[in-house]
């Protein structure tokens, strides 16, 4: 079968969607983790790298426990290999955690998520990297 | 001709290490910029994204017109897609740049770098972000 990649982008739009959206309600820790692969790296930004579904499993718990801790993102201009079994996107994402006088504060950043196809035909995420996007000087 | 990962992900290593020497060398505009593709997308932390050869031409030109400004970096972890056109690797990163009282100030940081294996069979960069490491606190 050949490999359609604006279906298979419409698909994996879809699927992060679903990611974001269950991120944003924040209270699935397992079901949020399950759309990293085994071995994925997430890199936020000034803090250590987390590695490996134990340590992203730890990492997702601790933020969900942060008092206000919020999380959104949307995602386009998804590329494939031309084998169709690996992929990328940028993300705008949007993290509210609370600031150093503990009123909650929304952090703006842009993400790039790479993916991959695995054995079971489905994509999940194996890195996860995100910088803030410049501060409005206004 | 079967693809061969590990003898890849030494000469993708290779090409990267070059590109990494030229620009700390900080002298060759045009050789710094043929490493990206012609759509290849820089994201710098706090900073707009840069996006297309002509703005990756004038990141770079004026990125080395600061005085004392310095970059390195190096890579590894390369993975490929399963037919070997499409490439990422992580990277570790330092940039020195004049700090708030003039003095330079060194920035470090993690990347990840996404390569594509173009149609003259070259690997260009494509997609290039990072974020900064924690700050130590000794």
């Amino acid at each position: 079968m050949a490999f359609d990649p604006i279906a298979e982008a419409a698909l994996l739009l879809r699927r992060d969607a679903q990611w974001a959206a269950l991120a944003s309600a924040g209270t699935d820790v397992d079901g949020i983790v399950s759309y990293w692969t085994d071995d994925a790296v997430v890199m936020p930004p000034g803090q250590p790298i987390v590695e490996g579904k134990a340590a992203l499993r730890k990492f997702v718990s601790d933020s969900l426990s942060i008092p206000g801790f919020q999380v959104h993102w949307t995602s386009d201009l998804v590329r494939f290999s031309p084998d169709g079994h690996l992929a990328y996107m940028r993300s705008m994402n949007e993290f509210t955690v609370p600031g150093s006088d503990g009123s909650p504060q929304t952090l703006r950043g842009r993400a790039v998520t790479i993916w991959r196809r695995e054995g079971d035909g489905q994509w999940r995420c194996a890195v996860d990297i995100w910088n803030g996007a410049p501060t409005s000087t206004t």
